[in-house]
């Protein structure tokens, strides 16, 4: 099932993507999309309604985040063996992790960049949400505690993460640096999520072309592995690294600039675009 | 005034403590004392009342984290001098930030040590509670953002931190790792956020022994620097870095085990006493 919520901030409509593609209107059946929702017996409860008698939503408008109340937003870094290579970094031992402080952002949302940025980048990442609580999991049961997919778009300001001092976490958590979506597709649909062809565009040009076959920890490792450093809950969301193609790779490399498109997909998961803005406040909340 | 949050996890009940350090009941005021309480007009509000006229709480029984809705929890590394010498680092130049991921834990809840940890450490931290949007302030009106400050124990897993590669978030978000309050003293009483004696004991033996005065960036350049990065809201919590006399500066470390007594403090925001558990899931939520 492809869930998703649609409107202006502050008042999305839950809704559901039918066989022919089209919006349907899910809020007869549950008022939000959210981490509760996110429970197994409530997804069978969702999926077991038949989407063909729900009103079409013919104009959606804004597609907002696929669900509220967005937890913890775990990163892993390098997690492409190619993707390592083109930035110069050797393949971790384990799974590198960080966090991504962004507010949460609708697929289609402008990404605008920080005051005086010129290092920022784009990464199209599978995002995994979690659906139960996960604690200790072995990597055997890992993917049950999984509610569903979806595309991420992790954007990262070099400079800021890099050359900056410390970890990671400044040059990741700026304001949409994380559009999320336009779906959850549940687990059931997407099936084995380690053979999703993935890719990026910026300006009609393919950077990123990659397939989910080639992390180097799968989705089911890296929730067994997470899961003992800090409990999972539903509604915490993991994006699982990015495949070769980012603009720091390029020779010379590319960033971000004002006026720039980004559309990026992953094979069932949907597509994302959005603009590139210089720094601007008024589309800020 | 000191506002603080009682009762078990679920039902707890907003409260304060009157002049004799006695907790008063403020139920019958607010529902609960939440982000949206930070915001100036709020404050203003709650410290027009009589205190003396609400109900004395005798057995307030647990103390919960001092407001509900913790945002981001964002924490600074090696912001004292001789903090970053005993670790053996160099003082940095710019702030280090990373994240916490521990969900809210109250001052006096356990702290659990998550499974065969050797390496787990304690650090009084002065935490910053944000009351009000904060992006791209400047230094000078970085305080007027600020609700209150409260005292927060930054405990870290020193092997997950330093030995399993990446970031330092892995050793700093194990559950029960960040335990907040007693209280939340709002920033009129505090005045000067950089004048405050603190300390940690363990096992009645005093290993921390410090001041906010020897921080090497202020709570006003975090605020600042921070809102650069990233947005902060009305219930972001900034931890500000520990004193010297960590566990893994002495000479040989000393590591925190099951039966550990933890008590800490900062002088006007109160005290927190946790006891150290090994790992025990019944004790989590």
């Amino acid at each position: 099932m492809k869930l998703l919520r649609y409107g202006k901030p502050g008042s999305e409509k839950p809704g559901c993507i039918d066989a022919q593609g089209q919006v349907r209107d899910l809020s007869g059946k549950v008022s939000d999309i959210d981490s509760r929702t996110l429970a197994p017996d409530q997804l069978r409860a969702l999926q077991g309604i038949d989407i063909e008698t729900l009103p079409i939503v013919a104009q959606p408008g804004r597609i907002a985040t696929p669900y509220a109340g967005l937890g913890k937003f775990i990163c892993v870094g390098l997690n492409y063996s190619d993707h390592a290579a083109e930035t110069g970094a050797q393949v971790p031992d384990e799974p590198i992790l960080f966090n991504k402080w962004s507010q949460p952002t609708g697929a289609n949302d402008p990404v605008v960049l920080p005051r005086n940025s010129v290092k920022s980048d784009w990464e199209v990442e599978l995002g995994v949400v979690i659906g139960t609580k996960a604690r200790y999991v072995s990597e055997a049961d890992a993917l049950a505690h999984v509610a569903g997919y979806c595309v991420v778009n992790d954007v990262s300001e070099r400079e800021y993460q890099m050359e900056r001092g410390g970890t990671w976490d400044k040059g990741k958590g700026c304001d949409t640096f994380g559009p999320i979506g336009p779906w959850l597709v549940t687990a059931d649909e997407v099936g084995d999520p380690q053979n999703l062809s993935m890719w990026l565009d910026v300006n009609g040009k393919r950077f990123q072309n990659g397939s989910t076959k080639t992390m180097i920890f799968s989705v089911a490792h890296l929730v067994h592995y997470i899961s003992q450093f800090t409990t999972l809950y539903p509604g915490d969301l993991i994006s699982t690294g990015t495949p070769p193609g980012v603009g720091l790779g390029q020779k010379p490399p590319v960033f971000l600039k004002d006026g720039d498109v980004m559309r990026l997909g992953i094979q069932g998961l949907g597509e994302q675009e959005q603009k590139v803005h210089a720094w601007n406040a008024s589309l800020l909340d």
